[in-house]
């Protein structure tokens, strides 16, 4: 008999090679399967809602684990795993729940946050977390150019292959926000699922009509043809991005 | 005939040993006088308006330096600079001023903030960036705290020795703050001037009152008593501590 766990899990990605296990052994699921292993004298495979990429961080990130050898609680559980991690990968929160959650495919959705700092000098505070855009940028043409993005559509265009056939490449985005406060310009996805790389595609490409080297025109054309094919694509760097939260 | 150059610095303290020069030739001043003599060709010396300890930021250190080899316009120093420092390091303003003008000498405030981060669990992106207290604060009770040190007084009590005598310590604090916005508290501390530790060990005697270990009595007390003496005083960790502006 095995318990399950579901796990919130925070995390600074730039030290990180990404949410899922690598051969390196750096990846933020990795160290979380070293803690539980070290605590618990099992070895056990944390499931996440989603993998993120090597610079990308989540102030949320959900996950779950089957114990079958422990009996801790939850608060044990949270204070045990913080006590092995490093500061830079926190469980937030954590309680046992049933067999039928799952933490990828019970997910209804994902917040993703992208931040871009607008000014001639970035701050270094700002390193590692946001992306340094130095020419000015319109704000009311890249809030144009997000509401292209909302709604159901094909984002095969706003994809990236893992190597893999793709699959279905139908997405729904729900909101797109911009908002600006000071040099900080930011952008929110709220989506059912995200294909791989498609915030940072979507982001590049909003960034790119805002410093007025594409039309909104363009935009709409490459979503309307949903293919990774032609052309040359900006993908936003990773340290600007967080996944904000998991819905279910 | 030389050139004064006044610059105005951001840094992420937790890289760097500090402000002021030293040996290791890792400290923010050791880092700005090897731009200098890569830029210019000529060694000069860096003057700040005060130190900032080992792990301190600063969002804006001022800094001016006596320039005899080059001409350069501000706009080519700012760049200049900024392409040789860290990241973490970026100069953020700077121009010419009179030979009145001394960094340290012309200053007539300065303003410092303190980060504290009041939850039982601290986030990933605040790791050097805040001080995570634990035990709940009586935010009010920091706030009537905070009072006993506006105005002038005999900061001796509330200073670190440097190894020399300490000479005057009386100090004038215009304005002592507490606000709170979710599980961050921020202390900020306009003053004319500032004594070795002072901000810390403020911080440390509020935050001690606000967690109930001492009260506003003895805080008062401790203040009147003018002396470094007796009894173990908290000096809250350096990477809390944001050196925000210099005032002239």
């Amino acid at each position: 008999m095995s318990q399950r766990l579901k796990l919130i899990v925070a995390y600074d990605g730039g030290p990180y090679s990404g949410w899922q296990s690598q051969a390196s052994g750096n990846a933020i699921q990795d160290h979380l399967e070293r803690a539980f292993q070290r605590i618990a004298g099992e070895r056990v495979r944390v499931h996440g809602a989603g993998r993120t990429d090597s610079g990308v961080h989540a102030l949320a990130q959900c996950a779950h684990v089957d114990l079958t050898k422990s009996n801790f609680a939850p608060e044990k559980w949270l204070s045990a795993l913080n006590g092995i991690l490093r500061p830079t990968i926190r469980v937030l929160r954590c309680n046992f729940v049933s067999e039928k959650f799952h933490a990828r495919f019970s997910a209804k959705g994902k917040v993703y946050r992208y931040r871009i700092w607008s000014a001639p000098v970035l701050v270094p505070l700002e390193v590692g977390r946001a992306w340094h855009v130095i020419a000015p940028l319109d704000v009311d043409l890249m809030r144009r150019a997000a509401k292209l993005f909302i709604g159901e559509h094909d984002f095969a265009s706003f994809s990236a292959n893992r190597g893999a056939a793709l699959g279905d490449t139908k997405r729904t985005l729900r909101t797109v926000t911009v908002r600006q406060r000071g040099a900080i310009v930011t952008l929110e996805f709220d989506g059912e699922g995200f294909l791989y790389k498609m915030a940072r595609l979507m982001t590049g490409s909003i960034v790119q009509c805002g410093v007025g080297k594409i039309s909104c025109d363009e935009i709409a054309e490459t979503l309307f043809r949903k293919s990774r094919g032609d052309g040359p694509r900006l993908v936003a760097p990773a340290a600007g991005l967080f996944l904000v939260r998991v819905r279910y």
